[in-house]
């Protein structure tokens, strides 16, 4: 049976193309029975960069049905595969923390505190001497792009200010022209649903027993979200009712000027002032300047505040 | 404050040089301020190990107190530090199954299937074009021949076929007669108190939710376990009993012909005969022909029968 390599549920970009680079990664080790899918429908950013790099989008699945499987960008069970409890897990390649993640038998990880998963990949198809094409650089620097949002955030290290313009020079393309480019397709809201936009990208923590989704979504002018906040706000409640959240935070960023503004719903509102020293505002809006990261400015402070 | 970089309690050969060896590339690297330690007492094989090439033990620590941590040859929380709760982990080699490892930050992960946590480091120093002296060659080869029985465990893999002779030369010595004597020289059951034939090498696993104790103990001649099997069997009742294992589990591998034979003690002695599909004899035996391999050959079947 084919093995599948896939990232997380609610792909994002470095989800999508970390899975396609590893895939060719196989290959390229002499693994050619593998298929890189995704664990959720695309969304714009990476429609955008599949078009721009004339790659067909990997076929969607909500089971593996007990094939082998390669993660990637994911290790936490509730952010993978529903049915991974019947495959076995052959390779994992993250640059998130662990938690949630248990195998039979012992297996290749490779995890680094870095900025993106096909940071990672990248030196791997270096170490092993293996050629990367046009295409495929476009895709890997696509992931590394939407996950740094173009080396901006906090999450960025040496090794993505290195390689993004060795990639951009394999893929031949003007790294910061198509990088904002590539982000400004993702920010397009009046192509998103109020659903689109709190769990596009959403994903659940484990908080001190509690279940906090923090969903996320990129703007180039947070006036776009306020004008929608009541349906939004409504939509946050009624998806954390009907999927037992305890807390659902939205966390709209402004790309352009790195900031962001908190929208939530759920127990542990106190939990978010205290993580982040502030107070919701008189419309329900909590103001997180120079916060662009989930992982890094996001989670721990949050994770603290619940566990204290 | 210093980072600590340690293997498994109870360490065995290669827990102990991999945490030496895994301390030479963090300097090399650039971190300087990292110690090898070891959680317990070394075996005889590891003390002959370190005399034969001239090098001193590492200390032995039984709480981190708050240190960073650097995990080697192991991942599991109850194999590792007590106080491992407190410390954060920066690095993790290893190459057995991940449980009960959990993280708040992302970190360093580089695990292989492979026959032993020293063959991932050479990797990573030849991958850094890292220098190896000859002491460490011998400290690395050591663990890869503890823990492949000089390449006759079933672990093996081509990696340690390839890179044992490498280290050979490096370390300047013949690794057929080296490895024999070092071999032998864990195998000293005169030395050996029955405390430490059934705990110097013991581990434990949740099977099934049972407390399982496994431990090994190589010999040269079956013959001189079953000369003291009463006293033994004595030690693993009261020693269950003591810590609460519903099972342990001993087995006694003769390394030079490659089988082991097992005794017991608490329940669970028919999920025994169940995964290995053979019956305890009158005198409380259990044999297990070609049986040299408690992670490849003794976890998995007993896991899979208390799972059943």
């Amino acid at each position: 049976m084919t093995t599948l390599i896939f990232g997380h549920q609610n792909p994002d970009t470095d989800a999508v193309t970390s899975a396609m680079s590893w895939a060719e990664f196989q290959r390229q080790s002499g693994n050619t029975d593998v298929e890189a899918v995704a664990l959720g429908s695309l969304n714009d950013e990476t429609k955008f960069a599949l078009d721009f790099f004339k790659q067909a989008a990997p076929r969607v699945i909500d089971a593996a049905n007990g094939a082998d499987v390669m993660l990637v960008d994911h290790n936490e069970a509730q952010q993978s595969v529903a049915d991974r409890a019947d495959s076995t897990i052959l390779t994992v390649v993250d640059h998130h923390r662990f938690a949630n993640f248990e195998t039979a038998a012992p297996l290749f990880i490779r995890a680094e505190p870095v900025g993106s998963t096909n940071s990672i990949i990248y030196e791997m198809f270096q170490e092993k001497g293996f050629t990367i094409s046009a295409q495929l650089a476009g895709l890997m620097l696509s992931g590394i792009v939407s996950d740094t949002l173009l080396l901006k955030s906090p999450t960025t290290t040496d090794l993505e200010r290195k390689i993004l313009p060795e990639l951009a020079k394999i893929a031949g393309i003007d790294l910061e022209d198509y990088g904002l480019k590539m982000l400004k397709a993702g920010t397009n809201l009046a192509a998103k649903s109020d659903l689109d936009i709190t769990q596009g990208d959403a994903k659940s923590f484990d908080m001190g027993g509690k279940t906090v989704r923090i969903g996320q979504v990129n703007v180039v002018d947070l006036e776009e979200i306020y004008a929608r906040q009541a349906d939004i706000e409504a939509n946050l409640k009624a998806e954390a009712e009907k999927n037992g959240y305890d807390l659902f935070l939205l966390v709209a960023t402004d790309i352009l000027n790195s900031n962001s503004t908190g929208l939530a719903f759920g127990e542990g509102k106190d939990k978010l002032e205290a993580a982040f020293n502030a107070k919701f505002d008189a419309n329900g809006r909590l103001a997180l300047p120079g916060v662009v990261s989930r992982k890094k400015q996001v989670v721990p402070p949050l994770q603290a505040a619940f566990e204290a």
